[in-house]
């Protein structure tokens, strides 16, 4: 990785690798500065052996990030995720062969929504891939309630995990690779819907959210180097810092997001707000990337991935 | 409220109110417009008799915007409220008498860390808030579960809000008022910290957060106008729509938001996407309006209040 | 003014007025402290007696604001204008009596475009509002030809502003007040391409920008307190800052912007990056509001305006 | 280039070149999908033979964009260029071997301000730099005299490229090129300043900007194509429109920014927003991707190149 010190003139030549010009990119400026930043410190808390959190919300894995994500936790750039359960449930549908079509941000809705077309930016799922998620799903807890009346999310997200079989799916990965998946708020979203009908069928059917505060607890230590990156904000930004600070705080800390910190809010809020909670240790790398993640993650990430891969500390995808 | 077809030269004159401002602003352009629009269908849910659902996220609670909250829901502005954790125990370290310092968003961070102070944007929480919070909220979770061993979230605030007595307080107006407070990420925060130590010590005591979801769900029904006022994005926001949308989607709705849709994130999802999945009924009055909340609320609610403080629908104040 | 030092809870009671909101804002937290600060440093810098630069962008005049800089300007509160040509144009196409309608940022374009409606953002401006100007702009420079051949912007824009009779024209307002109006990038519009055209039919017609430079660094000086009030960036932001740099820097700073600093651009460019040009003194008060200028300018604004008015230092409005 | 229809799973192969993750990130969702469409666009106008219009802004300049704009010059993928004067002012500095310094966003500007260094985002320019600028300048403009006194900022910016020597400067690329260079607020920085000064000692030394007004009318005409890669907004960006708009419009159009539409801004501004005004065609191809052109930009461009250099439209960079 080139030393950051003077801005350098960006020159193209035909074939120029993801990897070469991710590097090129981290003496241009502004940032694509700070993305080189970023891919640095992803190389150091590999190398370090650091735990890695690693945090996303539910619009990404409705774009085609959600295939890298399962890769990642394959390659172990992953120990722990935290995300929404939009996710969750856009992951299963996916592994059951639903297909998200690519359309405009500025699509009539109402129309999307005679249709029955539900518009997610530019990118949309469709009622069917719903319908077809409440038949899976209710098959799932029917199953999961035979072997046990109180589930933990993490729990419940692992045994779904090894009923998939994708190689793109993130449950499947993660559960075939043993890193847990927490969800803080598991009934917003569709699969709370039928959790709910479950249990009016199923009234001694538990889900024990507490409990599971007590597993991310137990999956670091204060020993433990630690790292994170987040990608957006929200809850499972939130869930993954906290348990790390009531852990000693972060070593490493990598956030890519588009929301402002000028509003005070959790999704907006840097790595340098982190520190004076502790949340990051003051000699800890850290760096705040803001765009959008679809552009920004693959390539500091990809950036990352060659420099591993070279040294080989991972595969070779 | 005047019709906003053409643009007005904005004049001030001595003393001019808020209302009056208000209502000028509406004939401005841009988000001043847009805020006009805010105003004209908060007054227009209300004078429907909807039912008003209220979401903010927890920096707003941080913020002054916590004594205006617990005032609407004494003026039965809010008939539902969904909001995150950090904000529940902000509402009661402040109902406590805690003090929150107004700072600068380019403070030292790691100096507020020695001296124990955590930085949220401009604003300052002490450690010392925290440890206060810890003891009052173990007393609390005793006396709750002296009563009974499962507790759904909401009836758990309601019962904490009984126990407070502060007219400034979100969780004691509501509880007063029978507004149900639904927080579907309990865990996430230092009050989940607490249930799981409390957990510890009484293995049998249980957050029910299914059981809460058919709460918010009959909450409401098809029959019934539904409205909102979202602030900020995030999982209150989700939560309020979704359990809208299955009883049929809302016919008023107000988002304030500082997020960008371009990322297709749940917190910069604006009212015409929300369209296309049926949260919103395509003939509903929608506006979305860009900004800090902390600017454009006051401003937009306080010309609703005045407007229907004028008819004789609300009180004074 | 109140003292910003901890949070309050805000509260509203019945006609409560503008400045009393204004002033309660300041200690509420995020957005609404740093406008409560723009008030204070606007009073401060006007009660000093600095020489006020005020500068805004063209979106600024569509919308109603422009009555307010009309106003403004009036009242002594800005001493020296910079601002772009499309402010210019439109100012004198509203002193000709056409009037601008508020519509929505989601009209269909093409639609529009059939109709001889040009859109910005949520406001439109006709076809027929461009050709009445051409009208009128072609008799002023007619006049100003037969005057002298050459001129430099501000003497120009001062004339123009005498041919006007409208209250709540910006160029009226500055003409009958000795404040001059630079616009550093004069042909960028209609008015440039009305200018072309001219010069065809007079060749010996000349516009000479660099002598105007020369006016906007000798109306201020060393000795004299300086102060700024940016909305928006671009050229008049920088235009103005750079002649006060050049003149020693400023005392007083307010920026009011919807840009983010992250892409290095003038735009977004903070208060604090300024200091590190000189441009801002290091023990100069300086403030950063970060929003729609539509809303924050006219409730900081009139938060100022009623403390100097209550102090004799301005008149009623 | 891949169809894009469908979201598709992304997956990293060891050694992938930035050609194929452009091609990649096109299916993948959000803004990526807009960059994806970016480079489509760009194909097509450069096949099309459009006239293409390439609009910057100084900080880009700032950053290591220079050299890439350059080549982009070079490889005659650029016909009009259009910019603001920072960027005229550190190309010279570059060319003359001034390096600028990477560093952060969070420095302390007043230690900045006293070592003499000026910060534009995480950039630093040293006084030293504007100084050797100072001692250029002054000789180019002797030279200019000497040959004229009347200037047009385009003929003055294709005579100061043919001094200077270096492959990775874009004035010098664009002399040699036959590129225009337009300029419209050339006052407005170190060079303005230094023009003054000039024309204080050389009374008849004359800058035309209305005569360089009917240059780029003239530079293109209704029956050409015309396409238009926008970078940033402000000035720059306007003035390529509108004289496009004045040429019967855009056919293709391609803007890249981080600014917003939802305060009425130019640079906020789309191309939605434009075919109200007939900016760009109804049937043009037209995108507007968000995020920080350091990132952005590269990226989509060299999709671009690779395809239109393995079709033999465009040499090997």
């Amino acid at each position: 990785m080139i030393s950051m010190v003077y801005v350098k003139d960006l020159r193209w030549h035909k074939g120029i690798t993801a990897g070469d010009l991710a590097d090129k990119l981290g003496s241009v400026g502004f940032q694509s500065v700070e993305m080189g930043r970023a891919t640095e410190i992803i190389v150091k808390m590999k190398e370090a052996g650091a735990k890695i959190f690693f945090t996303f919300t539910s619009n990404m894995v409705t774009s085609g990030l959600r295939g890298f994500f399962a890769q990642l936790t394959g390659l172990k750039m992953a120990d722990v995720i935290v995300t929404t359960v939009g996710g969750i449930e856009e992951d299963i549908m996916k592994a059951a062969g639903e297909r998200f079509e690519i359309g405009s941000f500025y699509e009539d809705d109402y129309e999307l929504y005679e249709k029955g077309t539900n518009r997610i930016g530019n990118l949309f799922v469709t009622n069917k891939s719903y319908e077809k998620f409440e038949e899976s799903i209710n098959q799932m807890l029917k199953s999961l309630y035979e072997k046990q009346k109180t589930w933990t999310v993490s729990a419940m997200l692992k045994e779904i995990g090894l009923m998939l079989n994708d190689d793109n799916s993130i449950l499947y990965q993660a559960a075939k690779n043993n890193v847990p998946i927490f969800c803080p708020a598991i009934t917003d979203g569709a699969f709370g819907f039928h959790l709910y009908i479950f249990q009016q069928d199923h009234p001694d059917f538990m889900v024990d959210v507490v409990r599971d505060f007590s597993n991310i607890l137990f999956v670091t230590s204060q020993d433990e180097k630690k790292g994170i990156i987040a990608l957006g904000g929200g809850v499972s930004k939130h869930h993954a810092i906290l348990s790390c600070l009531l852990n000693g705080g972060l070593d490493y800390a990598v956030y890519m997001t588009t929301s402002r910190a000028f509003s005070g809010s959790m999704s907006g809020a840097t790595t340098r707000e982190a520190k004076s909670w502790g949340k990051i240790k003051d000699n800890s790398d850290a760096v705040t990337v803001i765009g959008d993640v679809t552009v920004t993650f693959p390539l500091a990430m990809i950036g990352a991935l060659e420099n591993l891969s070279k040294k080989g500390v991972i595969g070779e995808g």
